[in-house]
Formats: structure tokens, C-alpha cells, sequence
């Protein structure tokens, strides 16, 4: 059946709507890719400033570390109490967490935080004690003799009264850590203890710094509170030396120094991430295991707040099946980055207290080489 | 007085013959130029020819290593018996040499050297007793706990039998190292002891290599002789199993597996380096000290044999002090590094037990990119 000419007509009409409808949406599909082009050039605009104003963070946190000698940054580690039961007699049990006290100290470790893989229920340091040398409360005592180990000698019999948890205490190797003043020792800042001796209403407070004298603080504290303190000039006629109560973190952060660490308990593996104590959180997460990607040729980004995370005698698989929070089962979803810190180990197994030396050798100087890289921009 | 004509031509004449004995030596020097040329370019040449062949050499070594899967190098470490009274107790004087033991299977140490600060004048591991926890012989107790660990399990019965040195052995982490072989384990190489059971003359001897049946070695070897065989075809209804005794070194620079340390008693720290048991000697060795230079930025260069020395409780200052062979007061110059490896501890002190795990997790990094970016070139 052919066409008659009005039906062609009509066709021709339609084309021509369809031409004009065309002309339309073009003009409008114009119009949008404009729009998206202006949002677009907004959206790099804004990425620049935020660059920049990132890289001047960045630089501005180089320069006050290059400046004040100061450290702005933080590193944890967090371990399973449960690596305690892995001693073959309560001496080493004891000894166990003295070489991780030593492993912190002499890697500047800020934290150490010690997670329960077993269900223990350990909350606090007060918690009851079964004893020294039997298993379980692992995670208390591991706690415990790291604090005893990190407080000054001359602070000990304030804080740590007798405690079966420290029957081998003697055993253990001192920390010599910057913050471990003897009694002449000259220096910007010191640790102490607000006694219980009253000065006059709205003196302040007198502070059992280890020293041959007192020293009178500008603030009134309550009693039996540790303290970091700024010394004041030492005027040697005077009845007290004179200081400032600071935040602990400052002679970390302006003088540089290693100011011991904190201890914390947390209840699982999830838990060492979601209690953190810092307000921005980790912004560096690394989990350590033999199936983690080679460390060598990794480099370690900028961070303010590192945590560093080992696993027990069964590795991170084991914390993370004991964790009540995770649905996971492998580790290194957990983790900003996954690493194994040695490979091609000559041993079939690397015991905790190994692997934290270890590791920390080689991220301290993996920090260390950016650092000067940064510098050197 | 004024020149006859005479002496005016005698004048020229000489000066010709002055000119003809110039063109003379001239000649000669042109001569001894090319000559000295030609010595130049033979000996441009002959460099040439050997940096060629060190090239090649270094190339093979490379391609060896990558293809064979073996490691052709060797890692020594040296410290002095001394570290071992740096301990509080019996028992963690022998868990001390236990973390050594470790920290040096870990990382694939081939040999160890304990070498005497103190005058102990100990050459052997036979010398005479004194008994576990006491000070002084310090040399031998750590070299014969360090050799006990080193020992696959079965062989211990032959080679350690009970000794006061060894009282707590019990203690000790086990090394877990790729040569100490379970019953049913299948391996190419095994270590075993000849067992004194004579075979038929001239056809060989038996081992004990701790598996279920014996293994009829080729060689008619002495009785009580340590070896380490390659396992053959493991006949299963035969009455024993067939090996062939290989070197030592095979399962390193065959197979790449870490096969135990040796361990060498020297009487000062000089005798370290005199008595290198490789022909070639150490061609790198490297002191470590807090007052060496910052490791971090420091790369290894090729070597065959790296040497790595660790000081006791005062350094190495004191290892240099007590040698009568050593004139020198600076270590450092006995050394081609000398080298700070943990630039800014949180410690004043680091124990030698903790500087082999920190320095050679440091150096293992160094090693392996640096074989990385020679299999790249």
C-alpha cells in the first residue's frame, strides 16, 4: 500500500515538531552541561583550597616539629593480655611484661593498650587477682607491672602499694626513660605527687616531685594526684622550689621527649579502635602479621594519631574470633594498612614481645625517612 | 771584553748541537709518552676486563639468588659473653641466651661469635665449670646454651648430654627454625648424627636423621659425626632410607633455608675478625654504638660476608679497652660502618638482647631492597 500526499504531509509536520522538540532539549541539555561545568569547576576550586589548606597543616606541623624540637604526633600499640600466658614460670611471666615496657620505652611509645582475646570481663586495674604465675587476669597484670615500670622509682611507694601482681618486681629491667629523674637531676619538667600538706587557702599546692624540696605549685589539687610539672628557677634559699602544673603531653610536644605512656584495658579487639582516647581518633591503623603485605617496600603516610596492633600466640585471627562485635574473619579489613614486618623470618613463629621490637624498628625509621622528606620540601 | 769571530761559530755550533741533542731527547720523550700511553690504556683495559667480570660475577650472584631461590651471603653477628651478667637471676641468665638464640634464627644469622671482654681466656666450650649464675665464664655458658638450642630436639640426647650449664634449659623458647624437623616430617635435607652401627665395608654408614627408619648414607663416615644429608627417594618398604651427605652451607645457597648458626669463641674482640672462618674473610663489617652514624640514612653495599658487632653493658669502648691486640681507643675505626641503628630512644640504655633484634630487623630491610633494586638494573 503506497502513501497518499497528505499522510506525507502530516509526516513532514511531525518531523519538523520533532526537529523543533530537538532544538529544545538541546538548548536544555546545554544549559545542564553548563550548570555541571560551573559545579564541577566549583568542586575543583574547593578541592584546592583544601589542599592547600591541608598542605599548610602539614607544613606547619613540620615546622613546629623542626622548630620546637617538639613531636606532635602519637604512637600505640595494642597487644592481647593473653601473650602473659605464654610464659613458661611466673619469674618470666613478669619478665614477659617487662620487655614490653622496655619495647615501648625505647621506641617512644605514647599507649599501650591491652585487649582481651580471652573473655575476661577486665575493665580496670582494680579488678580481683587470682595471683601471679596462674592463668588468666592476664590482661590485669600486664597492665599493672607496665604501670609500675612507667612510673618514677621515687613515685612507686605512693601509687603501687605491695601487690602480688609485683612479687617479681625485682627482677625487672628500669626503663631508663627521660622522665626517670634522680634527686639532683636539673630539668624543664618532672612527674609528680600533690601531697596532702595544705598551704595556705588559695596558695596552691605543694608537689612531691623527687627532689631534696618540695615544689609549690600555682593551682590547688586534690591530694594524690600525679602530676607533670614545669620547674620554675630553682631559688636555693627558698623553702620549696617553685613550678607550674602542665598537661602531660608538653614535654612531648615542646621539649620532644619521651614522657613514659598510658595504659589502657579494653574489653576486645573492636574495642581498642572505638575507645580511643584521642578526639580525631587513630588516623593510622596498621595490623602486624606474617600474612600481611611486605613492610619493606611500603611507605607510611602522614599521621597524627598511629596505632600499631599485634596479635597473641594464634595471631590477629584469634582476636578477631574472640571478638563478640566483629563479623568478620580476616584481620586486615580492620586496618588502615596490613603489613608483615619480616619477611622471610628464619623461626616458624615470632613470639609478641619479639615482634614489637621488631616492627617498631623498622616503622620508627619508615617515620623517621618521611619526616626528612617532608623537611627537605 | 767583547767575542772573536771563532768563538762566536763555536757558539752556534754548539748551540746547533745543543738543537740536534733537543730533537734527540724530543724523540725520546715522544717515545716514553707512548709507552706511557699504551701502559695507560693496557692498564684502562685490564680494568675494563675486571670491572666486567665483577659485574658479571655480581650479576650471577644476583641471578642465582633469584633463580635458585638460595642465598649465597652470610650474616655473622659478634657481642661479648659478658651481656650474660647483665642478667638478675640464674634462670634469666639462661633465658638471656635464649632471646639471643631467637633474635638470631629469626633472622637467618649464619654464625655467631662470643668473644671475651674480661679475660676469661676461654678457646673452647669444654673449659672447665663453674656452675650456672655465677658470674665470670660467662663465654662458655652462653655458647653452649646457644649451641644446645641450635641442636634439632633428637640429637640432643647425643650431642648435650646433662650438664649444670643447661640446668634450665626447660625454660628456653624453642627456636622453631626450618632444620629442626618433627618424626613424619618430609624434607629435602635432614641433619642427623653417624650412628655407630657398622654397614657392610666400603658401603657407606647409617644416620640418624630422627625419622622413623635410619638413612644409608654413600660415605663411610666416623661415628658421633653431625651432618646434613639429602634425602633421596624414601623407599618405603626398604629396611632404610637412602641420602647423600652434603656441606652444610646447601641448604642456604640451594634451597635459601636458614640452617642453624654456628658459634665461634674468640678471645678478643680482634680475634673476631683475624679468625674468620671464610677464606675471603668479612667484607663488610659493621660496629654498632648509639655514638655511630644514623643508620637510616645509610644503604649496605654488596657483600659476601657481613659481620655485625654488638657491645655488652659499656659499649663497644670497653670490648677495644680490654683487647691487648687493639691500640686504638675509637671503635669506630676497626669498622667499614659504624652505625647508630635507633636514632632517638626513648631509653638512656638498650640492651645488647634488645640491639640484635632492633639493628637486624634494620638490616634486613637494608639487604632486601637492595637485592629488590639490583634484580631491577
Amino acid at each position: 500500500m503506497s502513501e497518499g500526499p497528505a499522510k506525507k504531509k502530516q509526516k513532514l509536520l511531525t518531523k519538523a515538531v520533532e526537529e523543533k522538540v530537538d532544538w529544545r532539549r538541546i538548548k536544555a541539555e546545554k544549559k545542564e552541561q553548563k550548570k555541571k561545568w560551573k559545579e564541577a569547576k566549583l568542586i575543583r576550586q574547593l578541592e584546592k583550597v583544601n589542599k592547600a589548606k591541608e598542605e599548610e597543616e602539614r607544613q606547619q606541623q613540620c615546622q613546629e616539629e623542626q622548630r620546637g624540637k617538639g613531636r606532635l604526633y602519637t604512637v600505640s600499640i595494642a597487644l592481647p593480655g593473653s601473650v602473659m600466658d605464654n610464659a613458661q614460670s611466673p619469674e618470666l611471666r613478669t619478665y614477659l611484661a617487662g620487655q614490653i615496657a622496655r619495647a615501648c620505652t625505647v621506641f617512644c611509645v605514647d599507649e599501650v593498650v591491652i585487649f582481651d582475646e580471652q573473655g575476661e570481663d577486665t575493665g580496670t586495674v582494680e579488678g580481683e587477682f587470682k595471683g601471679v604465675g596462674k592463668k588468666g587476669k592476664a590482661c590485669v597484670q600486664l597492665a599493672r607491672i607496665l604501670q609500675y615500670l612507667e612510673c618514677p622509682q621515687y613515685l612507686r611507694k605512693v601509687f603501687f602499694p605491695k601487690h602480688p601482681d609485683l612479687q617479681f618486681a625485682g627482677l625487672l629491667n628500669p626503663l631508663d626513660s627521660p622522665h626517670h629523674m634522680r634527686i639532683d637531676d636539673e630539668a624543664e619538667f618532672r612527674e609528680g605527687v600533690v601531697m596532702d600538706r595544705p598551704c595556705k587557702a588559695g596558695k596552691g599546692s605543694l608537689v612531691n616531685c623527687g627532689m631534696r624540696k618540695e615544689v609549690k605549685i600555682d593551682k590547688q589539687l586534690q591530694p594524690g594526684l600525679r602530676v607533670t610539672v614545669r620547674m620554675m628557677n630553682q631559688n636555693a634559699e627558698s623553702k620549696a622550689y617553685k613550678g607550674v602544673v602542665v598537661a602531660p603531653h608538653i614535654p612531648r610536644t615542646e621539649g620532644g621527649l619521651h614522657w613514659g605512656y598510658s595504659v589502657r584495658l579494653a574489653s576486645c579487639l573492636s574495642a581498642v579502635m572505638t575507645e580511643c582516647p584521642f578526639k580525631e581518633g587513630y588516623d593510622l591503623t596498621i595490623g602486624t602479621s606474617e600474612k600481611g603485605s611486605d613492610a619493606d617496600f611500603t611507605s607510611l603516610p602522614q599521621f597524627r594519631h598511629m596505632l600499631v596492633v599485634f596479635g597473641g600466640l594464634q595471631g590477629l585471627e584469634a582476636s578477631v574470633d574472640a571478638d563478640p562485635n566483629l563479623e568478620v574473619t580476616d584481620p586486615s579489613v580492620l586496618f588502615d594498612m596490613y603489613l608483615n614486618t619480616c619477611p622471610g623470618q628464619g623461626s616458624r613463629t615470632i613470639r609478641t614481645e619479639e615482634a614489637i621490637l621488631i616492627s617498631l624498628s623498622l616503622l620508627r625509621q619508615k617515620i623517621a625517612t618521611r619526616l626528612s622528606d617532608q623537611a627537605k620540601q
